[in-house]
């Protein structure tokens, strides 16, 4: 591809490094942008060295802050004793939108893959272990994706945490919502008739 | 979806204003340059404003360029009597990349589009017009996609061209290479019967 100015060959360089988009979409991103306004264009990419520069983590559940501690490590109605681990923002973020978690959240800033090369010192782990010791923490759920990486950190997690007595539990694998029970794949559905949730009990006579 | 910080709820806005790219992508690409280094997001936040505040575009045929006249219009091995008219740099890259083409171009910013308000008075039509009036331009082709817009623009800039005598010819519409013939829409297969090309004629008695 050869551009006819330095000006786009930049831009578009330096677009096409973000994840999942290509020399073409970022062509046609930076030819959008000189179709816009130069207060929008440049509110854009202020808006993305601001982001850079000002972020900050929060000092006990490394998530993305504002402040020194986040929202919800502040928020005294949220349950400090029920603390749910994942891999970023993006899954906090998830999650806040179903409503269903009063407790707290731990940030990892990643999953243990040593394909590439992301070993567990690398997380944000010994903040978690000391903070269950420490903290009156009575359960941790482990809230990853449902792969090799999500499997293995849980199982790291599960040894590190075993000695401070904490319940651990993870999420539910099973039949999203609204799939067909044919359309699902054999491991998926033989994890939730594994795991299956019992509906009654008959009386105990 | 409720953001941790100021800062990447700005950044995911702006991200989001981009075409093709929803809140989602947005938040795993600012979550992903918060994984790099500064001087790399700084880089691509310049550059973007950079980009718009130094673009200029070609005095002669529209095209971006970093002069003020365009690499492709000063360049004299480049045939001044052939003009290619397309919709917008995009495409100039696209037909540069064939190396077919030895003429030079006219960039006319966008398609007649009614729906959009597009009108022809929105684009760069009027120097197209004096440029083959003034200059010695023998054909004028028109590169467009197929669709309604692109028609509609062809027609248009045929009427305005008329009086001016010259050549105007069209791209031609037809089977893609490498496209199996079952497979090809009606419409396409019967443009492409009736601009077959000859490949032998018989010796006339």
């Amino acid at each position: 591809m050869e551009f006819p100015s330095r000006a786009i060959e930049n831009a578009v360089n330096e677009l096409a490094s973000l994840p999942g988009i290509g020399r073409k979409t970022a062509l046609r991103l930076a030819l959008h942008l000189l179709k816009q306004s130069e207060a929008d264009t440049e509110r854009l990419g202020t808006s993305l060295i601001e982001l850079r520069k000002n972020i900050r983590y929060c000092r006990h559940c490394g998530n993305i802050s504002d402040e020194e501690v986040c929202k919800i490590c502040s928020n005294p109605r949220r349950d400090a004793s029920l603390v749910c681990v994942v891999e970023d923002t993006k899954d906090v973020i998830a999650l806040e939108s179903t409503h269903q978690f009063q407790g707290r959240y731990h940030v990892l800033g990643g999953l243990i893959n040593p394909l590439q090369g992301i070993g567990p010192s690398m997380l944000n782990i010994a903040p978690l272990v000391e903070r269950v010791r420490v903290d009156e923490v009575k359960e941790v759920i482990f809230a990853f994706s449902a792969n090799i990486e999500g499997d293995t950190t849980a199982f790291y997690l599960s040894k590190q945490l075993a000695p401070t007595g904490v319940h651990i539990s993870s999420i539910a694998r099973g039949i999203p919502v609204g799939t067909d029970l044919e359309f699902t794949d054999e491991i998926t559905l033989a994890r939730s008739l594994i795991n299956r949730t019992r509906l009654a009990t008959p009386d105990a006579d």
